[in-house]
């Protein structure tokens, strides 16, 4: 990618680029193990040491994980497309992403219940910081895999309005597997969606986070902020998802501006 | 975020968030050194491994960089948001995403040329591997901070129907910061971008990019696949941003289906 020459060079992070295109070309498999660190150390002619910090760097990419007392093997799952305006469109769209892989998705709803709104969560709904909020956490899996952390947030008066915590709206609530029957049991209210923002940034994980998404040592997470807002431009919902990066593809596509509007801002 | 506890806790990942907060409200201030590691793990009351530790995850997720022979310091670079749509609609909008935030952009152009496509940009512009293509590469900066490495490829006829490779469009090549004069430029000669494909991931850092971008040991980059395509859906650039994990925001927006869209798809 990059054509210059910055010397001097890192020597673990050439090992770790090695056998990340070792990886990365099938040359080892998904689920085996690597070769021990004396053997790597051995057939590329450098310290064992620096073996170790290649591969805590591959520890760090997602690329390979430690199994105590087995050894390091390369991990499996592939990377899954998160395609954003198809996601929002189709009920069933979040469901559909692990599928398309052959992966099994589950969720598990950790709780759905009454909170007092954080100013991160007011600011995004445009009420004050403490007004009461409707909260459900879940952690979502493909196969046993933990791939991401969902906290939705919906102001109490559109959740009550339109019959959310009541029974049926409940257990949808509970049961929905993406945001997609939610948004449409809105639609059906007067409360649709008609316009997304996503926000994506990427830090480390919190040690709840690594512990809840089963991560190692310095993995980092993409935060997404989705809101929702209606036909009156009112946030109906603010989602925060926590995702392993290493686990992840987000797609976005977009129509430009016409080429008059275009032409039209070039001349501002 | 997680409510649920997943007992036992790692301490060092403890410490580090507990750090992490006291960066990002304030108690340590950008450009700031932190206290040694011996008077936190004094305060703390935790052993210099631990303190150790944990400040390596600060260095990863971006938020510290040490001075060999001072220190340890808060990095004091804020995130630049890329808003998608916009930068994409207005030609100055790439240098505007740090001069909002009063940094000094800055655009390093290390080579424009002729080279055979690989597989992977051949893949996006529809074309054959090795079918030439015209690439830009450039490093971002802002202020003296290394915020971007971008590689811009153009298929060969179209650099050459359009003009780009005289000496007008090649000066142009050469001096635009973003992406928007050229597209403008494309867009006079008939090949404007009508729509855009955006994919993100999240890795390591090779070696290279590392040196390039200032980056510490395992820090993440966000990697963009970005294409624009033609009216006749063709590919007309494909541009591979590589960029510092913790100093973006990334901000999409998009209007959901109508209504009856909507429940047209429900109905598959």
């Amino acid at each position: 990618m990059v054509e210059q020459v910055f010397a001097p060079k890192s020597q673990y992070r050439q090992i770790a680029d090695l056998l990340r295109e070792r990886i990365e070309t099938g040359f080892y498999l998904p689920d085996d193990p690597l070769p021990s660190e004396p053997e790597l150390a051995s057939e590329l002619g450098v310290s064992r040491v620096t073996v170790n910090k290649a591969i805590s760097l591959l520890r760090t990419a997602g690329l390979v994980r430690v199994r105590r007392g087995s050894g390091t093997y390369v991990r499996s799952t592939p990377r899954i497309t998160r395609d954003a305006r198809y996601r929002y469109a189709n009920p069933r769209a979040a469901e559909l992403e692990g599928r398309a892989l052959g992966l099994s998705p589950r969720a598990e709803c950790t709780e759905v219940s009454k909170v007092e709104a954080s100013t991160e969560v007011a600011v995004a709904l445009g009420i004050d910081a403490g007004d009461p909020v409707v909260v459900r956490h879940r952690r979502l899996f493909a196969d046993d895999e933990p791939t991401r952390l969902a906290d939705a947030y919906l102001p109490w008066d559109i959740a009550e309005d339109s019959g959310l915590l009541e029974p049926d709206g409940a257990e949808l609530l509970e049961s929905d597997v993406g945001s997609g029957a939610v948004y449409a049991y809105l639609a059906e209210r007067g409360h649709g969606p008609a316009r997304f923002d996503e926000d994506v940034t990427v830090r480390v994980a919190s040690d709840a986070e690594a512990r809840a998404l089963d991560l190692e040592d310095g993995q980092p997470v993409i935060h997404i902020t989705h809101v929702a807002r209606d036909a009156d431009d009112r946030p109906v919902e603010v989602a925060l998802h926590v995702m392993p990066a290493h686990l992840w593809r987000l797609h976005y596509d977009w129509s430009a501006l016409r080429d008059d509007e275009y032409g039209a801002e070039n001349d501002d």
